[in-house]
């Protein structure tokens, strides 16, 4: 049974924190200067630990193998939002680093083949989870071509500054890889609440949106009578309660839904406004109650409409991502690692965040395990796990690669 | 009876509109360059027309008439919102004008006693009603200190750059004045609506406004479950739906209330926001229906507090503006002139907006007319009145005035 090193783990994850470091978080967004020195690290230390490694057109970082046979593909992304956490993503990264030192060190896994990677904008500079979008190959050119960062940088000069203007991508095959294993800090609260130190997730949940616009008549707010007026944030506020009211009555038990972007124009304290809009996001790891959603808010918006006054629209505001099922062979492993190293203290829950695994599922047969996150925040500097919660979701995952790999070799 | 020069009037009202012409509206926000033009040119025409005529040191222009006895005060404000219409507050004062000019020209009229005035920023520039505080004595040194136009710049820096330093500043009294009466676009549709030409104002509406707070906890969109959420934008949404649905049963038929103010932090389509506000601001020419808001108010927020999750406070977002009732006698001079000049097509209304008139009324007995606005649009470039609403509100002002300012005299 491979053993990881605990001291070697936190010192590797502590070093690429120093990597971008501000106070207590990280700024390390996709190609970034500190996120290329990061993916450059990286490299050298896949490197050191046997492993093949390559920095692709896209800037995944990847190592293989030279290990025959069926392969796992373990990792997550070492990119940051914005202002971001230490762990989200780096944990993962840095864990498959480690267990690919751990199988390697034991003579009874030495000779599996597990490769590891460093994916590359998951937290969505320009593409959402653009590395492994393009690694399976579903990068396509019209989300390059339109891609802009925040402050409107294009990708492609974003690239071209990073060095990687005509480097080769890479792909991955299902003829190489039985699966992907990904860990992750859980981003909320429901390890911590329960008192488990390993979550081993069954579903991503699916995401859908919809962009509301509202369109009245600006005015004067003293000289327009109430009853003249076509108030784009009355039909708003009144929109959104409803939808605050009815949701909860066709919600699953884990089904969350937010209206926490909105705009009302002029903004003014004296104006009617004349016009706004309203994003809607929802969530669930199945399809049932995010077709019902919809269904009451187009009753909600047709009976609005009928009244006359501020004219409502409805649009999707992005591609829906479907609820992702984890493969339940990878999954097992998963449990049986948990219950060996955290015996009734691990538990199956579905991913409320979305993930690289998420992506590549679509290909490749994939698993998921979290690690507790202190008080559940997560996208903050303040985020944070125990380091012993770090040590064991790390022995976790390599029993479970260990495991895994073998049995997709004929092993087990 | 004093009989106006249309032609004369409306070439007054076209040079004041170029002077910070940006296509169909006009520029000239307090104490800007053009503003500052405009006023050296009225000082100008007020003295052509016969008066003494001086610039103080907040910027209002007067016209002083050289005739013995108690005056009437005629005018209104000529520096205009960020982009205003080229009538607000520039055709009361034009009307000024050629009242003074009619008057004199009249062998019965010209002995009388006739002031005029532009005063400055009415519009809130720095501080709403500048120039009438000050003429009354009303302005604060705290109101003046404190004050900062929304790109930062001071008052006192402002007042220099125009020229105004240590320029003295005028005082009027009831010695010299009987009242003041102020002519104005109504900025609403009251009067197209119902087919009237002109409007006899009955009071200004008073007006409240509230500041609410909501404090939440900012939290994941996706990992967050519905029950541990403190969601500040949701319980913005309920409040303010609550409002709009429990105002109207207590509301006059005059009774105005908007939210067209709001923030929500980080305003971000998949982060429950952590932080609100909103700003509420309701208008009634009686104090009845703004105090039955206020209990309304106070009993939702008392609520919804009491529920826990978000914690709402609200507060007086500024001072309030009392209602004011326009003096019945002079009013009653004003109705005489309009069913003389417009017989069945003048009608009483209150003013739904602020005015001069409401600071001035503190002191002076006041009184204002309306002329119609197309459309009911105000403070905006597509402002405008028909020619001959115009020619006919200043011919019914002349006449009010000269009767008005005879009785003061005991000449009627």
């Amino acid at each position: 049974m491979p053993a990881i090193q605990p001291e070697r783990l936190l010192a590797d994850l502590r070093h690429l924190r120093s990597i971008g470091a501000q106070g207590r978080g990280v700024v390390r967004p996709a190609f970034s200067a500190k996120d290329m020195e990061a993916r450059r690290w990286l490299k050298e230390r896949f490197e050191v630990a046997g492993l093949d490694a390559t920095i692709d057109g896209v800037g995944n970082v990847l190592g293989r193998s030279r290990n025959a046979g069926r392969a796992l593909l373990v990792g997550s992304h070492s990119d940051t939002q914005p202002t971001g956490g230490w762990l989200d993503g780096a944990l993962g990264v840095i864990y498959a680093l480690e267990v690919a030192r751990a199988l390697a060190a034991d003579a009874a896994t030495a000779g599996l083949p597990v490769d590891i990677v460093s994916l590359q904008d998951e937290e969505s500079r320009f593409v959402g989870c653009l590395g492994s979008r393009s690694l399976i190959g579903g990068l396509t050119a019209e989300m390059e071509q339109g891609a802009l960062d925040k402050d409107g940088v294009r990708m492609e000069d974003a690239l071209r500054a990073a060095g990687l203007a005509g480097v080769p991508r890479l792909r991955i095959s299902r003829e190489r890889y039985a699966g992907f294993v990904e860990a992750h800090i859980e981003q909320g609260p429901t390890l911590e609440d329960t008192g488990k130190r390993i979550g081993v997730v069954t579903d991503i949940v699916g995401l859908r949106g919809i962009r509301f616009e509202f369109r009245g008549q600006q005015n004067h707010a003293g000289t327009t009578m109430m009853s003249r007026r076509r108030d784009a944030s009355g039909a708003l506020y009144e929109l959104a309660h409803r939808i605050n009211s009815e949701f909860p009555k066709v919600a699953g038990e884990r089904t969350v839904w937010t209206m926490g972007r909105l705009k009302v124009e002029p903004n003014a304290t004296s104006i009617v406004p004349g016009y706004a809009d309203l994003d809607l996001q929802f969530r669930d790891a199945s399809e049932a109650p995010l077709d019902a959603f919809e269904a009451i808010v187009e009753r909600i918006v047709t009976e609005m409409n009928a009244r006359g006054g501020v004219a409502i629209t409805a649009a999707p505001a992005r591609a829906p991502i479907r609820p992702t099922r984890m493969d339940d062979g990878l999954r097992a492993h998963v449990e049986r690692a948990a219950e060996r190293h955290a015996p009734g203290q691990w538990m199956r829950l579905p991913s409320g965040a979305f993930h690289d695994a998420g992506i590549i599922s679509a290909m490749l047969p994939a698993a998921m395990l979290f690690i507790p996150s202190i008080g559940g925040i997560s996208h903050d500097f303040a985020e944070d796990s125990r380091d012993d919660d770090i040590v064991l979701g790390c022995q976790v995952l390599a029993d479970a690669v260990a495991s895994g790999v073998a049995a997709a070799n004929g092993r087990d």
